[in-house]
């Protein structure tokens, strides 16, 4: 085969500009720290990582085995867009065993992680120049994948009470008025949870409003101050996303789902079949296991809990006071303006001096971020203390 | 815990409204027929599915075997945005292997199948309203995401030669000018596939119009007419994508990869951060193993090839021409236009009475679908030749 090395003569106009849509997305900083650890681990250092949302567990073991079997077999296939109709079953029992909610298994979609299902949510709602509101901090892909989907992004601030109010929404609507709205509880960064009555205010004036609403329960299960409520059980109108990443230790598999009103599924089938075709099957197969492995599972779950409990105590104690209540997820969001207004170069500094790795807030709060961290306590205990014990050590020296 | 069934007041407007984008998005018919063909099978009727291009073989060993190895284990974690340093490092030992091209591993971006990719590629080069040409026929994805990106869809046929040729690419662009350009070879569903100074004279064109172009080189390594060329031969500015779907025998593994220009590797990181975080890890460590497999894989290629030949000489006889070459991929597509100018009927009709399940031109070309069909023959050898025998007997017979 004859290879040309000639380069096709220079264009006019440049083809490879780079859009203006995609110079709106943010990288991820919490990866640049990941990255970092990573190197310097390899370099030697004993590195504690409570940079990443991310279980340190293993998938629990009927998962395991369920995917052993299908890799053995080997013909992995694609399945319908909206996943395996055992999967789709699977997620609608577990919204009648675990919330007493009556999900349809016609209206569960299985995604490819909960990524996947906030860029069908999106598309399916919302076109180009709608606002959508979001919870500010937040996690960062939201702000991202609205932004390149050419929708305004308008933050709704929750540090006064840790989450979202009614009232927030209704002034942000007043303001300019919002097409939908995407919250989460528990939240990432900040780790609060909704209180019922707050969530269910919530369905209610989005509904009066007319506003779209987009409820991601990722953190569910993970919720240490008051039982999980599904926003599924105040109306059949909200878009539920979820996912396996979190409580079920399955991050890599890239497995989630959404719940859909009735009138959206067929609009995300289609949408679903063309941009994903569908989710990888032996992850499907191997995640209808997965709730079935709540006692594996639950004994993770109180590791995190032991961890909570030892960061809830510590941070504060060392200068770094928590910005909202470390009511779920696996994250404490904490006030580092006493020893700097630079979260980046903190978090830098820190991991250089101590091996601690910790996310930046300004991942999460474009405007108030430079003044605060993210640690995230689902390493094991014993690690989550060793970390306590070397920032101590650290911020007393300095 | 309380559940409320309340449901919300009736609101002023319609928060759930779809979308104007999703509404511009259709269905993959070739799904409807892979669904009534798996209705059938269940009610007993002896199917065989020419519908859909996925092979009828499992993954290979090796692949099957890393799966296997990282399921047990379980630690399946994200990975970073562009895929396993491992995995990017074997697709570039696999362009200079395969096609004696130098790619370094940074140029190589890891995807959740080529479905991310297309989207990946289009949101980091177009914007909205952006004007981008494809192919038509062609596959219907490339249409439908395009469309909810909001971008503006140029088809250029391909009938006249079966291919993309510089001369209707440079007509389109005088109409009215191109943004981007995606062109297959080989093409689903035709199976044509472009001679390298034809691919090689696209590419100057291109460059020299400023129009930024995407190679679908999907159907690489299923070429009988010639040897295959990527067009990462000719230009380092073009943005090759690939997967290990077809060749490879890994449609449900969810796993692909794009060849980009350097200056595009971090915006499409931070793309892929945001909408995908990362592919699956037990996927790309399978994957990694793939291109040991080319003896097992070259047996099942071999097969193709027979099926190939054999439908190459039945389908006309029946009064099925083909309406471009069969030079590779592993579809044949037909002109019906002796029985039927209704392909969807046809299909549906050719299903009931003989079981022979294939793919409607309505998914691949919007003006002139109605009359073609496209059978892919992927499925053994002994079944393809039992198909063509039902198509006889029947069409004979009416």
């Amino acid at each position: 085969m004859s290879i040309s090395s000639a380069r096709p003569p220079q264009s006019p106009t440049d083809p490879l500009r780079l859009s203006q849509r995609a110079s709106l997305v943010e990288p991820f900083h919490a990866m640049d720290v990941f990255a970092a650890a990573g190197r310097a681990r390899q370099a030697g250092v004993d590195v504690i990582s409570l940079a990443v949302g991310q279980p340190a567990d293993p998938a629990p073991t009927a998962v395991r085995e369920a995917a052993m079997a299908k890799a053995a077999e080997g013909r992995v296939s694609y399945t319908n867009a909206l996943g395996l109709d055992m999967l789709r079953q699977a997620i609608a029992d577990h919204y009648r065993d675990f919330y007493g909610v009556t999900i349809p298994a016609s209206r569960v979609a299985v995604t490819s992680g909960s990524s996947a299902g906030f860029n069908l949510a999106f598309l399916a709602l919302f076109d180009h120049g709608d606002r959508v509101a979001i919870t500010r901090p937040g996690y960062p892909a939201y702000r991202n994948i609205l932004a390149v989907l050419g929708l305004e992004v308008e933050e709704i601030s929750t540090a006064e009470t840790g989450y979202l109010t009614a009232d927030s929404l209704r002034e942000a609507h007043a303001r300019k008025p919002l097409k939908g709205l995407l919250f989460a509880s528990p939240a990432n960064p900040t780790g609060a949870s909704m209180p019922d009555d707050a969530l269910q205010e919530i369905v209610e004036v989005a509904a009066e409003l007319g506003i779209a609403l987009i409820s991601d329960e990722i953190y569910h299960r993970l919720n240490y101050s008051r039982p999980d409520v599904t926003a599924a059980a105040f109306s059949d109108d909200v878009v539920i996303i979820n996912s396996f990443s979190k409580y079920y230790c399955m991050t890599g598999w890239r497995i989630g789902w959404m719940i859909l009103p009735e009138r959206l599924v067929r609009p995300v089938e289609r949408l679903a079949q063309s941009l994903y075709i569908s989710a990888s099957e032996i992850s499907q197969i191997a995640a209808a296991q997965a709730f079935h492995c709540s006692e594996e599972l639950d004994v993770i779950r109180l590791r995190y809990q032991q961890s909570r409990e030892l960061m809830m105590d510590a941070l504060p104690r060392l200068g770094l006071p928590l910005l909202a209540p470390m009511d779920g997820a696996f994250y404490a969001y904490c006030d580092i303006s006493a020893y700097s207004e630079d979260s980046q170069a903190f978090a830098r500094t820190m991991l250089d001096e101590t091996g601690v790795a910790a996310s930046t807030g300004i991942d999460f709060d474009p405007i108030e971020g430079h003044k605060s961290l993210r640690f995230s306590y689902c390493e094991k205990p014993e690690r989550v203390a060793e970390a306590m014990e070397r920032l101590k050590d650290w911020l007393n020296a300095g």
